[in-house]
């Protein structure tokens, strides 16, 4: 018979879990494995809030298996490390993202793209190669393989600077595999949360010119003397957004609500670029004429492969680019979730861990 | 007053146009420009008859003012040229395919493509930059501006060869801008018509392994034994579709009617391209996960520039690739747009012009 979370490892855990489909987070005594030779124990300090963990506390993707431990933006310090373990050593400040696992050994691990391999183990909700489920960083602290343990840049606050974990390389990499990265492009930013705003950020850190689409008009002033765009498009003015098309050599498309991507695609010039890195739960129309006329393209893209996020953590380092957070502490979940819910945050809450759990 | 098309030119021509949504087409007298002085005038030999031939003479595309002279895949004998004319001379073998202008100044056409010009003037159903409506290649001689007329492979058969101006650069085009072209990967064709037989064998040449994708078991031994592809894919046997999962670098998707992209898409390995050439009606759902879980993209093309056009007729000659046709007369091509419509076509139907109007 299956152990239970609390007995299934010997090392004894604290986290927050939903127990069914209300997402309604508590609680939850759990345990962790033991520090293997290629491993690094990590002391969570601070958990950003991502929209991944609410639609699967809800279980709103439809293959969340409770009880679910969310939390993949994870920062902390190195506690202990496996014998083989040469990155890091004890007391240095790390990070941990959305995946924690992968074969190492496949042609896509090969090319540093654990994040595409067939066996990907997620941060939470996923079954381990050892059978077990994984828990994420809601939690007090956490066992990873090193391979899958990022360093965190020192100049950085390690609070904001969570959210780059999992929002910062969502934004980052389809930046780099799809060629956004030519200083004067000009990139559209569609939606102004979590992933948005570090777009808006990293985008300006590339040279491009940023515009923050949006169906908001009251962010436009944050958008611009805050976040640093250059311009901002209400998408629910059709005079302004006739007035812009044919003007995007990108768009980085964060909304996660089914909405019409004909807009979208109607901004860019012409060998354009849209890529979906929100996940609506049902599909969207696209309109073929459109990217046949102009030949441009509907892509996605998901995090990083492991070298890749931390060349997104040295460039956020290099160039100062973290979250733009509310702390909060882990009692305050279940209200954080429900004004993320209503999109009623600047731009991600993140949890203060360490300040959360006793010793 | 406008004049009418018989007058409206100083030269007399013969035509063959559709009057109403009916599509049936007749004889129909107009005229033709003076030869300018970048002008070549071409008589016309052989017209292939495209889908959208079919489309625009029914009005399926909802923009097509009567009476409308189909016809953009021309082949033909330079009968006279203008005085600023270089690149061609009296008796030349000569193409004229999709486009027969454009504003030749802008950025995107000092890019060599033409083809994305805002003001590109297509062959047939647009208005010329003089006003006057284009008509297309079912008709007795065309007079085109140098820079839209292509040099004709001298070892390949004019009638075959006609279909390549628009089915062969259609395909051509997005296997070099996706990059399709390096030896050995994975081509998957969908759809095995007038585009898709062209992409199996452009493929072949590039050095690709080529599966046809068809709702049709039995074409599979043509696609095989005359076409030269390697494989075969019934995409109404899920067992062999799942089977095929995961195993394509790339897709060129040429069906026309509304299909779904959800079985295409999985067929894509990661980071794999669905390119769709073919013209739906109604927007395709498109499975946003299906695209960012594995970094994969849809994207469009239309055509191709002119340099690119001579490339694609300079690379079938030299690997002697030409469409599989039905040659008929002028006066079939009411029984042979039926037959279109039904698909009952292997592969390309071109019509006999120049033995089907009187001198």
């Amino acid at each position: 018979m299956a152990k239970s979370p609390e007995c299934e490892h010997p090392q004894k855990a604290s986290g927050w879990a939903a127990r069914d489909t209300s997402g309604h987070l508590s609680p939850f005594p759990f345990s962790r494995r033991e520090v293997g030779a290629d491993d690094v124990a990590v002391k969570i300090l601070f958990c950003g809030v991502c929209h991944s963990d609410l639609h699967t506390a809800k279980n709103e993707w439809g293959f969340t298996t409770y009880p679910v431990v969310p939390g993949h933006e994870i920062v902390g310090v190195v506690t202990k490390t496996g014998d083989n373990v040469k990155k890091f050593k004890v007391g240095d400040k790390v990070g941990v993202g959305v995946i924690v696992d992968s074969c190492k050994k496949c042609d896509i691990c090969e090319q540093d793209l654990e994040n595409y391999c067939p066996r990907t183990v997620f941060t939470y909700n996923s079954p381990g190669f050892d059978g077990t489920r994984t828990y994420g960083g809601y939690s007090d602290f956490v066992v990873v393989h090193e391979r899958f343990v990022l360093r965190f840049p020192e100049n950085l606050p390690l609070d904001a600077g969570a959210p780059l974990l999992c929002a910062g390389i969502t934004v980052y990499s389809p930046m780099k595999y799809y060629g956004m990265t030519e200083a004067g492009k000009h990139l559209g930013v569609a939606g102004l949360g979590g992933l948005g705003h570090i777009a808006v950020k990293i985008g300006k850190a590339f040279g491009l010119k940023v515009t923050v689409i949006s169906t908001s008009q009251k962010k436009e002033d944050e958008a611009i003397n805050k976040l640093g765009a250059d311009a901002f498009l209400v998408s629910s003015d059709p005079g302004k957004v006739k007035a812009a098309m044919n003007s995007m050599d990108f768009i980085i498309d964060t909304i996660s609500a089914v909405h019409s991507l004909v807009p979208l695609l109607g901004l860019l010039k012409m060998n354009g670029k849209l890529i979906t890195v929100g996940l609506p739960n049902k599909p969207l129309e696209l309109p073929i004429f459109s990217l046949v006329a102009a030949r441009k393209l509907v892509g996605g893209s998901d995090i990083g492969g492991m070298k890749e996020t931390q060349e997104m953590l040295d460039f956020c380092g290099k160039h100062n680019i973290t979250a733009e957070i509310e702390l909060i502490k882990m009692d305050q979940i279940n209200t954080a979730m429900e004004r993320l819910a209503k999109s009623d945050v600047k731009y991600r809450f993140v949890i203060d861990v360490a300040n959360s759990f006793s010793e």
